[in-house]
C-alpha cells in the first residue's frame, strides 16, 4: 500500500494476519461440541482396534486420555487456544501432550470433515432430546391448567373482536395441539438425521478397511450415511431443526401476544407472579409481562438464524467450503433461546392466575351467542338458514337498542319478531348454554373438552 | 379531508372503498382452490344427509349442482367476481343461481373459517403428491445417469480447490441422498397435516349433531382435528411445506451452481442441449445455462415465501385474523416455482452431455492422490501418520519442482526421500487406483458406488 | 430416459422445452416496464441521430412507431407473446412489423443488459415518486387528525401496561416522524439510483461514438453510470427500495396492531367506518378491522420480497446472470402491496372516529401520574429522588387500598405520609395537569404538541 | 405442578426465577455501550447544572466519578453483575458506591428508555464511522490495484460464459462503484439518525425544565427528536444500518465468489498469500481461499440479523416493549462480522497476485470479439445490423471449424463470406483492439478506465 492509502489504511494494514486468525477460528463457539467430539473419537478408536488398524494398547491409551480431557474441560481446567483454531485441534493437541505420538494414530482414516459433521449431528440430536423434554413438560402443564380451570368461560376472538363464548380450557388446549405438532416434527428430524457421517473421511471415503456400521452403532446412529460426499456436505439436519424451531417460535409468539393482551388493562384476564414480571420502583402496582414479551420477540432471532444458514448454504458447490463454518452459531443461538423461552412459557402457564369474572364478563358482551340463536331457529322451527339469519339480525338490533344481553329480551318481544319462538330458546342464549350445546368432536362443548383432556393425559402417559 | 390535504390527497381520497375491496378480496388467487372447495362441500353435504340435517333430495341437488360448477370452472366458463370476494362465496353464489334457496342449507354447521382451512390443506396435500412425483422422477434420472457413466472420473473439490479424484457417478449420487431426504420430509409433512378442520365451524364447533369423522374419512384425512380453535388457526402445514421447499431450493441452488461451473470455460465438464440453454444471435457457439441459473436464483423466492408467512403469522392472537389471508400466495408461488425448477433440473440431469476427458484431466491435476500416498506409507511401511505426512509433503514438492504427476516420479527419486518405498506404491498414485482402493461403505470406490446404485434402484422399486 | 423412469417420468419427459420457455420468459411480469422501455428507446434513438449514427429520417420513423406502440399497449390492443420472451423483444418485434428493417438500427450500441437496467431504474424512480406522494398525503392526514383532536387524552403504554397519560395527538404525531423518515429514505434512494446505465451495452461499453450524457439527461438521470460492468450488474437500487419498504412496512404493522387493539372490546378507543371494515351477516354490530389487519400482515410479504432478492443476488459473479431475472417480481409485489396498504392507512387515519371518554377513562387508571407526583416532591420539597420514590410508593399503595385515583386522596392522608406536602400537589395529580406540566421539547405538553403540529404544517408546505 | 408433571418437569420447575433473570438481563452484551452511556450521562449532568436542576458541585462529583468508572471498565477492572441487569444499572450502582446518594440526582428528568435509545444511537454512529473508514481504505486499495494493473486483459462473463475482453482494472473498478454506494448509504443513515432521544424520558417528556438542545449539541446530534414517544420507540436507525450492511454483504459475497473462482484450477487467474489462505499439512501446494469464502458465507448472518430485528419489531404497539431488548445483539453481530470481512477483503485485494497470461488466454477464447466484428461491419460497410450479425455468425462458424481465433482467419476467407471486408478489419479482432476501440464513457476502453481511475483518486482526496 502506498501513501494515499495510509490516510485511512494505517490502522488496518498490519492486521490481516491477526484478523485472518480471528475470522478463521471457531474454537470460541465450537467448544460446545467437546463431549460429542470425544464420544466420536472413542468410538472411532475402538473400531480401529477391532479392525486391527491400531493395537489394543494404543486404543486404550487414546481412550483413557480422551476421558481425562473430557474431565478437564467439564471442570473448566482446559486451556482453549485460538491458534489451534477449533475444538478438534484443541483436543488433538492436548491428546498429544498426554500420550505423545500415539495420538496421531487416532486420525487414521478420518478427516476433520467427517469429524465435524459427526460432532454437529450428535449435538443436534442431544439438543432435540432436551427441547423435546421441555415441550413435554409444557404439554403436561397445559393439561393440568386446563383441568383445574375446566369450566372457566372466556370470549374467543376473531380479528380480536368478540366472536363466541368458549371454555378457557379449550383455548389452552389449542396450544397443546400446536406444541404436540412441534414435538412430532422434532421426532421426525431426529430419525432423519440419524445417519453417521463418520468414515466419510475428507469426502471420498478411505482406503483403510474401517467398519462404519460399528462406529455408527456405537454412537447411536441407525446407519452410516450412504454417500461420502453427501456425508460431509449435508447440513439439512441443521436447516430442518432451525425450520422446526422457527415454527415453534411462531407458536411462542402467539401465546406471548395473548399473555401480553390478557395482562393489559384492556382485558385483565390474568395476572402473573412477580418472579415472571418486572416491576417499577415508581409504580408498585405495575407488572410488566417481560417473559411474555421476550418469547414473542425472540421469534425474530430464531427466524433470523434460519435465514442465516439458508443464505450461507445457498449456491455452495460440493463438498466442504469454508462458508460452512457459519453453520454452528445460528444453531447454537436458536437452541439456547428456544430453551429459555420454553422454560419461561412453562412457568407462565403454570403460574398465571386466572380472573374468571373478567373473562366471563367480556364473553357475554357483543351478543356472542347470536350464532346459537340462529342455529336454534333452523333446528327447532325448520326455518331456512338465510331467513334465520335475518330474524337473528332483528333480535340483535333490538338487544342493541335496549342495551341488554340477548337472554334479557322478554319472550313477547321475541315473538313480536318471530311468533313461533318459544321459551325453550332461552336454553341457548346464555354463554353457558352456548358452550354446553356444542355437539361436535373437538368443540368447546364441556364434554368434548373433558374428552380432549383425557385423551391428552393418555397421550402423555405413553 | 381539507384543502391542505388535497395537494397530494386528491388522487387517493375517493379510492378507499375501491382499494378496500381490492385488498380484501382473494378470488384473484384463491380460485386455485376450486376443486378442493367443491370436494369439501360434497363431503359435507353427504354427511348432512346421513345425519338427517338436510334431506337426501336436498343433498342430491346440492351435489349435482356443485359438480356442474366444477365443470364450468374447469372449462373456463365460470365468471369469477371480485365483489364476491373469495372462491367460497363465488361458488356459493353460483350454487344459489342454479338451485335457489336450498343452496343456503349447505352452509349449515360450517363456516368460512373451517372451510378455507380444509380447502387449503387439501390443496397442499395434492401438491405434495405432485412435487413428490417429480422428485421421484429426478431420483430415477440420477440413478440412470450414474449407471451409464459409472466409471467416469472427475475431481472432487473442497473450497473449490482440487481435493481428491472421485467417480462422477458418486458425485451425482450425493444429490440422490439430498432429494431422498426432501422426499422424506414431504412425506412426514403430509402425514402430519392429515387432520380435518371441517366441522370446527367458526372456531367453537357447532350445536348441530354433525359427524366429523365421516367428512374426514370422505376427504382422505386420517382424523378430524382435535381442537376446533386450533383447527381454524393452524397454518403449520403451510409453514412446514415452505420450510421443506426452502431446504429443497438450497439443494437446487447447489446443483445449479455446479452446472454453471461445469458449463464454464474454466471447467468445461459438460454441455447442455439447446433446448435447455439460451443462445445469442451474435455468437453461435454461446450457450448460456439459463436453466441452471434459474434453479439457483429461484431459491430466493422460495426462502422469501417462507419469511413472508413466518412474519405474517408472528404474534397473531387466536383465532382467525385477516392477516391470515396472506397465507396462500407465498405457498402458491413457492409450489409453482419449485415444480418448474424440478422439471428443468430433471431435464438437465437427463440430457447433459458429459466430457470425461476434461473431467479426468482436472482430476489428475493438483496432486490429488497425495492422501493415498500417505495412507500407503502408514499401511505398508508402518510409518506413523505424522511422519508419513512429512514424507508425502517432500514427494509432492519434488513433483511440483519437476512439474509432473506423482505417478511420474521414478522409484529412485522416491527412495531417495524414503528408502523403504517400493514399486507397489505406484498402485495408489494414479487417480484410477486412488478410487479403486477406497474400501469404506459409502465411498467413491467403484464397488461401493455400484452397490449404491443397486440400493437406489431397489429403493425406487418400492 | 428409459423404462424405469417412465413410471413417474411420463408426465414430465416431454415438457422441458415448454417449461424452459415458461421459466425463461418474463413478459408476463415485465410488461409493466413498457413505458420506461419506450422512453429509453426514444432517448437512445434521438442520441443516435445527433451523433449521426443513424439518420434523422430513421430516427423519426423509429420514434413515431414507438409512440404508436405505447398507445397500443396503453389501450390494451397490444398482443404480448411469450415466444418473444420479454418486453424488449415484444416491442422490438412490433417495431419491425411497423417500420421494417430500420427497427434493427435502434439496437445499435445498445444491449438488452443496459436496456433492462435502464427500464428498471426508471420504473423504480417513478414508483418512488408515487409512494412518496401517498406518504405525503398520510402526513397531511395525520396533522389534520392531530389538530382536530389536539386535546384528547389517552393512556400511553409500555409493555402494553398503562404508563403515563398523553395526548392522542402526540401519539399520532409519533407516526408523523416515522413516515417522515420513510420519505427521507426514499428521497436518498432516488438520488443514489439516478445514474444512467444506458450505453453500458452488454457490459464493456461500445465502439460507437455515443453520448451517454445526452441520453442520461434526456431520461432525467443526473449522470451516466461510471463503470459499464457495474452499470449492468447493479441492483442496489432495488435492494435499497425493498429495504426502505420493509422498514415502512414495520411502521405500518405497528399502526395496524394499534388500530386492531383500539378497535377491540378491551380498549374500545375508536371505531372505523363500514367502508373500512368487514361485517358479519350474523352479528350486525360486528366490525372487523380488516384494513388494519392487512397492513399488519402484509409486512410479511414486503420483508419476504427483500429476502427474495438478497438471496438471489448473493454470491453472483459479475456481470449478468440469469438469476437476475428474479429481480422484478419481488419489487413489483412489494410496491403494489405497499401502495394499497398506504392508501388504506390514510383512509383509516382520516376516517376513524375517536372515543375520547374511553381513552381518558383508561388513562386515569393505573396511577399513571405517579411519576408526576415523585417529580413534584423533588422539585418542590427538594427531597432527593430515591426518597421521593419511596414516598410516592406509599401514596400509590394507599390509593390502591382505597381503590381511588391519586387525586382523590385527601390532603390529611397525604401529609400523614409526608408532612411537607401541601395542596399545590393536586396541581400535578390529574391526567390533565400531568400533560400540561410537561416542559420539554418534543414532549406531550399541550404547547409542545401544538408546536409540533405547526412545525409539521410548515414542513408539509415546503 | 403435580406428580404427572414431575416426570419431565422436575428439571425445570425450580428454574423460572433463575431463567427469568438470565433471559431478562442484557449486561452480557450491552456492556459494549459503556462509553456511550457515560458520555450521555456527562452531557445530561452538565445540562442539569446549567439549568440549575442540580448544583455545580453535584455535577462535578457525578462527572468525575463517571470518568473514573470509564477508566475502570476500559482497564478491565470493573465487575459487571447480572443482578444489575444492564449497563445503565451497573454504572449507576457503581456511581452510588463512589459518590453516595448524589448519584441518584443524575437520573432526574431521564429514564432508561431515552437513555438506552441515546446510547444505542451513539454506538451505531461511532460504528458507521469505523465501517466507513474501512470502506475508504478498500476504495483506495482498489484504485491502487487497478492503476498498477491498468492494462491487464481478462475475460468478462455473462452467465459465467466468456462474453467480451475487458481490462482487469475495469472489473476491479466495478467494485469501487459498489463500495462507493455503500459509503453513501452509510452517510445518509448517519445524518438521519442524528436526532437526540435524550430528554424524551419514559415516553412523555418531563416536567423538569431541561434543555434538550444543549444535550443534543453536546453529544454531536443535530437536534433533539421531535416527538418523545417516537424518540423512545424508534429503532429505524438500527434497521437502516442492518439493511445497508446486508446490501454491502451481498457485494462482499459477489467479490468473494469471484475470488474463489479465480483461485480455482478452472480459472487460475490469481493467487493469494499464505497469510490469507489456509493450507493442508498433506498437500503443500494447496491454498484454500478461506478469507474469500468467509466474506461470501458471512452474508448469511448479516441478512439473518436484519430479519431478526424486522421480525422482532413487527406489530409492536408503542412505546417500549421488552421485545426491543432483542435489538442490540443482531446489530453488534452484523457490525463485528462486517468489519472483519471488510478488513480481509481489503487485504485480499491488496495482496492478490495477478496471473495476466492466464487471464488473457481465457479472454481470447470463445470468439469474444465477435461483437466488435459486427460493429465494424455496421460502421465501415454501412451494413444494416441484422445482416451484420448474420455475416458475423458465418465467420464465427468458420473460426470454430478451423479451431482458430477470429484474428487468425485470412482475408480471402473473410472476403469469401463478405467481399467488401478489407484488412482494416484486423484492427478490431484482437482482444487488445477490442478494448482499445471502446469509445463510450464508463467503458473498458483504456482511456476511459484511466479517466475512471483519475476520477476515483480525486474523489478519495476529498
Amino acid at each position: 500500500m502506498t501513501n494515499s492509502n495510509k490516510i485511512w489504511g494505517g490502522r488496518f494494514v498490519h492486521q490481516p494476519a491477526k484478523i485472518m486468525q480471528e475470522i478463521n477460528q471457531s474454537i470460541t463457539f465450537d467448544q460446545k461440541l467437546y463431549k460429542q467430539d470425544i464420544s466420536g473419537s472413542i468410538a472411532h478408536a475402538q473400531m480401529l482396534v477391532d479392525k486391527k488398524i491400531i493395537t489394543a494398547n494404543e486404543g486404550e491409551k487414546i481412550t483413557s486420555a480422551l476421558r481425562q480431557i473430557q474431565t478437564e474441560i467439564t471442570e473448566g481446567k482446559f486451556q482453549f487456544s485460538k491458534e489451534l483454531e477449533d475444538i478438534h485441534m484443541n483436543i488433538e493437541h492436548r491428546l498429544t501432550e498426554i500420550i505423545g505420538d500415539v495420538a496421531g494414530k487416532l486420525h487414521t482414516a478420518r478427516s476433520r470433515n467427517d469429524q465435524v459433521a459427526t460432532d454437529f449431528k450428535l449435538f443436534v440430536r442431544d439438543e432435540i432430546n432436551e427441547i423435546s423434554d421441555i415441550i413435554k413438560t409444557i404439554l403436561a402443564t397445559i393439561v393440568q391448567k386446563a383441568e383445574v380451570n375446566i369450566e372457566v368461560i372466556m370470549p374467543a376472538f376473531t380479528h380480536l373482536q368478540n366472536a363466541q363464548p368458549i371454555l378457557f380450557s379449550h383455548h389452552l388446549m389449542a396450544y397443546f395441539e400446536m406444541f404436540k405438532r412441534d414435538l412430532s416434527r422434532l421426532e421426525d428430524c431426529k430419525i432423519r438425521l440419524n445417519q453417521s457421517p463418520l468414515g466419510c473421511a475428507a469426502l471420498a471415503g478411505t482406503s483403510f478397511p474401517i467398519d462404519r456400521f460399528q462406529t455408527a452403532k456405537a454412537l447411536g446412529f441407525d446407519n452410516p450415511c450412504a454417500n461420502s460426499m453427501d456425508g460431509v456436505s449435508d447440513r439439512d439436519f441443521a436447516l430442518e431443526l432451525l425450520s422446526i424451531l422457527s415454527i415453534l417460535s411462531v407458536h411462542l409468539s402467539r401465546i406471548g401476544e395473548e399473555l401480553v393482551l390478557w395482562m393489559s388493562k384492556g382485558f385483565d384476564f390474568i395476572s402473573l407472579p412477580d418472579s415472571l414480571t418486572s416491576g417499577s420502583s415508581m409504580m408498585p402496582q405495575k407488572k410488566n409481562p417481560d417473559g411474555a414479551e421476550l418469547i414473542r420477540g425472540k421469534s425474530g432471532r430464531v427466524v433470523g438464524s434460519l435465514i442465516t444458514l439458508l443464505t450461507a448454504l445457498k449456491a455452495l458447490p460440493l463438498t466442504y467450503s469454508k462458508d460452512m463454518q457459519e453453520d454452528k452459531e445460528p444453531v447454537f443461538d436458536a437452541i439456547e433461546n428456544i430453551k429459555k423461552s420454553l422454560i419461561i412459557t412453562n412457568a407462565m402457564i403454570a403460574e398465571m392466575m386466572i380472573k374468571p369474572e373478567n373473562m366471563k364478563k367480556m364473553a357475554k358482551a357483543g351478543f356472542s351467542t347470536a350464532t346459537d340463536l340462529a342455529d336454534w331457529l333452523v333446528i327447532n322451527l325448520q326455518i331456512p338458514f338465510r331467513q334465520a339469519h335475518h330474524i337473528t339480525g332483528k333480535i340483535v338490533k333490538l338487544a342493541e337498542d335496549k342495551n341488554c344481553f340477548l337472554e334479557d329480551i322478554n319472550l313477547a318481544d321475541l315473538q313480536n319478531i318471530e311468533p313461533r319462538i318459544n321459551k325453550a330458546v332461552y336454553g341457548v342464549l346464555s354463554v353457558e348454554s352456548s358452550i354446553k350445546n356444542k355437539k361436535s368432536f373437538g368443540s368447546t362443548g364441556n364434554d368434548y373438552v373433558k374428552e380432549a383432556v383425557t385423551n391428552a393425559k393418555n397421550y402423555l402417559k405413553n
